[in-house]
């Protein structure tokens, strides 16, 4: 899809240059060192040839046809080139130069021009302000990066074109190697989501990493990356995520930051694994690049000594994986094998002065025991260790293996030459046990993923018409706010359970329908002008007798009218009583990067002051609803303290999937709460009690 | 203190061995090479000389005197050495030897034995099981370590002696230079306490890491680390924290783990800074080592990319650090100088193209600004950039101010040769964002314990013979348990608020008192027997009438001696119903390690569905009850949500004090529950409704 980029015939540089302090040399050069085997047309006005390529005045010029062009010349050349690029017939452009919307609102103005013109001439354009491409597989190097990474299975794309320098230059020492970098710049045309789904078949790359600070379409960037990541692992560093951080973001690409909320939700429910720092992101990848996945949770630990076992033990478990009990015949073959003085339970001390003879028995053991998932092994650099022997052991052990290894080799003088040896067959070593536990609980949370059912949102034919009459109808009468009354139309029509409930227009109607549904009961004044109805008095529970019924619709309907004067009161809604029931609250708003976050939470002072919510952006899968049940602190009160029983989640679940579908179906559907969701226990549903939804005003 | 060990002027090495595959060889080996330059005397029976060191039979055949022996023998040899050193008047003996505690139950008896004949012979005793001990001022290398680390202003010491290996290989590559290292193994003798002590004045020594596995005496622990955090910063990691890792942990060294909320509040109480991660530790190390201590929480950022100075961004304020605002002189004065595209505000951007002259400029006119109290220079290896220049110069100002700076020089090919140049100056560097901002913070949680006031503990004087006596008849009667009316003397006696309460003996003296106090009461059976009044149904509140009064006592009563037959009945209490307020619950319960471990929490489903429970080791200051306040998720329910007031933070503050002082004056006091406290909205005070306490059988 954007093979052009990656794997052309020809290339032209645009502002191309003899002068190797100026980056249209730098990308000529690297193009020519990385060995590019297509033809490679230097475009400049004043030269005849550069670094021994023949040079064109334009690429108009250029006898052959031209894949790819990359521009490095001032900003207020660019439209023109880009216009003789689309006559050319280019199909990719990658414009280096830097001034457009980063620049401000009239760079904003030259960055559109130049997404017209691609879209004119039907080329795709990465950039503007970037740092080029490279692909390590074509060979292709068309930036004005320092040099060209090491080749390896790890695609990299990256907002800021900076943070790829100093990514290339921890590439440039040894310790990891890409299939792809990609400086994506601003993002005019190809975003985040285009090279996701273009690297989600690439065979060169077996891991996708990102640094984003924003997302232009929320919606696709999770529709597109669910499918991406059941093929293959794609971590991610967001950053702008504090309040400082995303004042700077807006400041830095005018990017905007979005909701922290609402990215933890989008990366969760599209699967990608988000690292918390560079450092982070850069762990989980190697043991994603060059490890078989982690097919459970079970890790065994073979270690030189007690101390760091004990470390890896705690992160370990702190990460919510386990260190299972070995079998009884690995137990028996390992205390063969060690000294009395060694551990053969997990963590398996091999003992300060074991050989490499000895951490071969063991790992192998470990690795063969049906109880492990995957291994870790530990070694300090002590007076009689064989560093770069139990490396070669431990490495031709993992190659073989169909569960991931990972090293722990700690130290630095010594043991650099050990870690040499790992990384030559795939093992990732990490300095310290918890970056080796993190890595993989990010194996284990990717593998979790996956084992979910593919997820197909479908919209609620049969729900959406009486729906969709209903807000014709308000928006006819030039409203766009709807109170309960209507709103309980809305949850009627997709299915909602809610309590008994009719409109009476005067106090002997309440009477009547109080009779019939049974006393006790609930009066809410009905308006459409009153949202906020308990604010004016307008509702009054437990009314027990037809006199109570009588006095509160009049008292109601009065005080109605003398707080909100003009209001068009409808008569009071007369309402079974719920008694009974623990309160949820369920809420929808529109996030500008995402589009319907749902929230979900306990009612009262859970979500108020202690701001104990969960997220997540519509559509979601049931599965998806139950995750955020259990993901709220006071999900204990659910399950039932004190002798409760517990509480009906099934029936939450439902109401969130509802929430969901409904929120998709409408669009315009601006902000939405249920609040209160009784929930009563288990087996007995729940019942929306009250509703509010606000629509978009037509525009 | 324990000079002997570190400065001695003549050091025996008992098992000296001439064979390099040997521990006894690599000991002379280490002393020799490091250049100690006092007497040196191997000591080996078939031995004449070895490494050019003339070697003796025994220490009681070397001439002069010894002050240090370094024992590496097989461990049932070791008694009897020691006891010829005792008699040699040797000062400080440290055993490398294995074999002990560590083995089982006939090795802690072997142990107990060492430590005997230490206290007979008044000598002082490192290990045993250790890799030994390094002063590189001395400079004295008294260790089977595989070389000599470089100085610096770094102590370590660790429990774990495979992990000093490690931890001294990672110095042996030049990235941190030790003051001295310490091998503690099994710290039969000389433990984390004593030597904490001895670095508290050693001058050489700026900053103390401690890996640990559990500290061998809590209360004095905490006594010994509070004053020496007051003279330099500690940082320590803890191992063992998880369940499974502390099961490793009692598997390994046999010390036990002690629970992870005791050692939380204990580190936090004593100043401690407690590394998450071996990586933080070091990364910590650094800064306190070598940069002047943050004075404000302010940090200025001067970056050549926007991408890392947003991840530095939102990483510092993760850490609750600020990113100020600069003062309008900084802000002309780097718009002035910078070029039109660059941020002259906080996160300064100097730009891609920046040389070393611009980072210069923007540097000093950051760390001149009184709104900074902090610098992070962020760097990364673009195109122009002059790395070591841009080092030079970063590392020249930093040397002139008296602010903290670290670097964020990211990459690794190109840019470690400035990072060698920063640390000549003392500025370390931190490859990643995220890394540099949590060391920063360390230095600001460090500064901020130095901001408290200095606490000691004093004893209730007045208190305590009233609680002594009451103590003291109870267990005279066989009784270790107290219901609530005895323990409302004891809260009396400390100067609890409680209600007013009397014990009535009979349904009319009931009523009596019914009527004094004042309706409503609250009703509980009294029985010395009967700890949970509720669960036999001993407890009625709201009791309006005599008539009431009246049969509740007789219901009670009837009830308690057929639910505990034979159940000594003193009668009912009648108390004063406490009516509005917040349920607290303050506990006591006794750590294995740290002894008297304080909780706080609100009442009910909080603490125990939630637990949401905070903790302090008594006896804690009046300012460290705040910050346990503080500290709970749901602290916001006390500050008053939904419009209710403020609860009296006070009282609580003065309930937590009062309860640390009373677990400190009755250390045989195990278990306490005031549950619940009953706190009244601001300035109303709170009131103690009901204890149990649980007191040590005499033994």
């Amino acid at each position: 899809m954007l093979d052009a980029f990656f794997k052309p015939q020809s290339v032209a540089v645009v502002g191309a240059s003899r002068d190797p302090e100026k980056l249209g040399y730098a990308v000529v050069s690297n193009l020519k060192e990385a060995g590019f085997h297509g033809s490679i047309y230097p475009i400049n006005p004043k030269a005849d040839e550069i670094l021994d390529f023949k040079a064109y005045p334009s690429v108009l010029d250029v006898p052959g046809s031209i894949d790819l062009a990359v521009i490095v010349i001032p900003y207020r050349f660019v439209p023109d080139v880009l216009r003789e690029c689309g006559q050319k017939g280019v199909q990719a452009v990658v414009v280096i130069t830097a001034g457009f919307r980063e620049a401000g609102r009239e760079g904003l103005e030259r960055e559109m021009e130049l997404v017209q013109i691609a879209k004119q001439h039907a080329f795709r354009l990465i950039g503007p302000n970037c740092l080029g491409v490279i692909d390590t597989a074509t060979p292709l190097n068309a930036s004005f990066a320092p040099g060209t990474p090491p080749a390896g299975p790890i695609a990299f794309m990256s907002q800021s074109g900076a943070l790829g320098t100093a990514v290339l230059d921890i590439a440039m020492a040894g310790r990891i190697g890409f299939s792809k970098f990609v400086s994506l710049g601003n993002k005019a045309d190809v975003s985040e989501i285009d090279l996701l789904e273009a690297l989600a078949d690439d065979p060169e790359s077996k891991v996708i990493l990102i640094y984003v600070e924003g997302v232009p379409d929320g919606q696709r960037f999770i529709e597109v990356a669910r499918q991406v990541t059941r093929k293959k692992p794609v971590v991610a560093i967001k950053s702008g995520v504090t309040a400082s951080g995303s004042r700077a973001v807006s400041s830095h690409t005018g990017s905007l930051a979005g909701s922290e909320a609402a990215y933890k939700a989008a990366f969760r429910q599209a699967g990608v694994i988000r690292a918390a720092s560079m450092e982070a992101l850069f762990d989980y990848a190697l043991v994603f690049a060059y490890q078989p996945l982690l097919q459970g949770d079970r890790i065994g630990i073979v270690t030189n000594a007690g101390g760091p076992g004990i470390l890896a033990t705690d992160a370990l478990e702190h990460a919510k994986l386990e260190i299972p009990r070995l079998k009884g015949e690995t137990v028996e073959a390992l205390e063969e094998y060690l000294p009395g003085a060694a551990s053969a339970a997990n963590p398996v001390d091999v003992l300060g002065d074991a050989l490499a003879d000895r951490y071969e028995h063991a790992v192998d053991l470990v690795l063969r025991d049906p109880n492990v998932d995957g291994v870790m092994v530990i070694l300090t650099p002590q007076a009689m260790t064989e560093i770069e022997k139990t490396a070669e052991v431990v490495g031709r052990l993992a190659q073989r293996a169909d569960k991931p290894v990972v090293g722990c080799f700690m130290g630095e003088a010594r043991i650099n030459a050990g870690v040499d040896i790992l990384r030559k067959y795939g093992v990732p070593n990490y300095p310290f046990p918890e970056r080796a536990a993190a890595a993989l609980a990010a194996m284990s949370a990717y593998r979790r993923d996956l084992e979910h059912p593919v997820f197909e949102p479908e919209p609620c034919t049969s729900c959406i018409p009486a729906v969709r009459e209903l807000f014709d109808k308000v928006r006819s009468e030039g409203r766009v706010s709807i109170g309960d009354l209507e709103a309980w139309e809305v949850l009627r029509a997709y299915d909602f359970p809610i309590p008994e409930s009719r409109l009476a227009k005067t106090p002997d109607e309440a009477v009547a329908i109080a009779e019939e549904i049974g006393y006790p009961v609930v009066l809410k004044i009905a308006s459409p002008d009153i949202l906020h109805k308990t604010d004016v008095g307008g509702v009054k529970v437990n009314l027990d007798t037809p006199a109570d019924v009588r006095d509160a619709f009049d008292l109601m309907v009065y005080r109605a009218g003398r707080y909100v004067p003009g209001a068009t009161i409808w008569g009071c809604q007369v309402q079974q009583m719920v008694q009974g029931g623990r309160e949820i609250l369920l809420g929808m708003s529109r996030d500008p990067q995402f589009g319907p976050l749902v929230a979900f939470g306990l009612g009262g002072i859970y979500v108020e002051a202690l701001r104990d919510v969960a997220f997540r952006v519509a559509p979601f899968s049931p599965q998806e609803a139950e995750e955020m049940i259990c993901e709220i602190r006071s999900f204990p009160l659910l399950e039932g303290v004190r002798g409760e029983p517990p509480a009906d989640l099934g029936a939450i679940v439902d109401a969130l999937t509802k929430i969901s579908r409904l929120v998709t179906d409408f669009p315009e559907i601006l902000e939405l709460d249920i609040n209160p969701l009784m929930v009563f226990e288990e087996g007995r549903g729940a019942m929306a009690i009250d509703m509010r939804l606000v629509l978009a005003s037509e525009s």
